[in-house]
């Protein structure tokens, strides 16, 4: 990912990591997801104020290239770059690099849509969002 | 998913539902990881002692569209079906069903990998104990 | 536990087990949260519901006695014995005994106060459900 | 807590949170395990690198009071500080604090015990990396 919208840093928990000593696959998805709520926040909005308003963000595909595990004591960065895809979704390519060397360890594709009582609607009113916080989306 | 090769039953655990009252998306992973270990525990093999004998299974890539979200109280079922792709990756064709009306939830994919102290290495041996539980792996 | 009021029969999931080997400290809280809820549902109530119309189950005070860990491949009991303490708090007994011998593994105390809208309120609605259920709650 | 051994900073991350909207009581065991593990990098040693020499600390009582509960947004501070009982435990008293406000959330009594291969050993060895760092463990 040469450039990108938003990054965080984050450690491996002990207890994230199962038999094998090293992070379980489903916890990569909480990393990426914490990367994405984080970004929302950082743009004005909140995952759970949206949610009680009626409005929220559904992931409906997840393709996860899992390249190398992270492992106990591992520092590690997880970005996001935004793209639109037609009228309803919005992209995110995440990565997740460890820290130690920048080797990339996940690489990510999260496809998800905007709903208002459980229909989609359009992502307009985040996109004004992302422009004041000076994102422009570009299309996938 | 026409035919499958197992399926076992599941029910959703409150405490896997998040704030949007839904269980949440890495959460599928458990699931889908879960129905895996125990085909291998039924045509037998154990993750765990394959593990401590030096060989893991790897998820190198995982494809999850989300169609509809399980909630509080559902029962469900999880499937898989297998398939080999070239020398070394073995595909799971996944479902996830609700069990009340067999509404298809969770459609994945997962590729992965046999290694040996981190080798790659061909599913041969895992191949032998698939054909003496009466499978025969189709090619992706 | 000599009697008790209710139990659920569960499996260990890979991902539950940490570098140990064995299951992580804090996915007993989940086996015992699920038979309460369990429970719940049992006699008629729903934790999710009962959200909704603003009242809260609420643990207040967790004690956890690990006697023994729980492995990849173990299915166990988790019961549960519910008493009154004072006017307000409900105690739930818990255990959980690996199937293949009854071994006690944890022993566990959950003491619980119901609120409405955050405000402490008397669990009299849920002894209704419970004596229609034939349970009689002991003054712990 | 007037004085403590060590201390971490963490953040709410949404999935943590359950169908109330607040931090599932599960998962304050896996912030309070987090903080006992990085404390332990912090004085030398490592969870996973002692047990792969067949050295394992091992939780034997839990006592967790929920005072108020974290919600998405919160940043908080986990803190420690180590007594001695008898001669096998070590007693963790431990408290999660919300940064916004210093306000107490958990307070927690964690008994732990050294095991090698399974039987209790002293902790005399970590005393030794204990008092390396400055750390005089009082009598419980």
């Amino acid at each position: 990912m040469k450039d990108f919208d938003y990054q965080i840093e984050l450690e491996v928990r002990d207890h994230e990591c199962d038999i094998q000593g090293i992070v379980n696959n489903s916890v990569y998805q909480n990393y990426l997801e914490h990367c994405r709520h984080k970004f929302l926040n950082e743009i004005g909005l909140s995952f759970a104020e949206m949610h009680n308003q009626g409005i929220d963000a559904v992931v409906i595909r997840a393709e996860i290239d899992y390249k190398s595990p992270l492992r106990p004591g591992d520092s590690f960065i997880v970005q996001l770059k935004m793209a639109k895809q037609g009228r309803l979704r919005i992209i995110f390519r995440q990565e997740i690099l460890r820290k130690a060397d920048q080797k990339l360890m996940i690489s990510a594709r999260i496809t998800t849509v905007l709903t208002r009582n459980g229909k989609p609607i359009s992502p307009e009113s985040l996109e004004e969002a992302f422009k004041r916080a000076g994102i422009n989306m570009e299309v996938d």
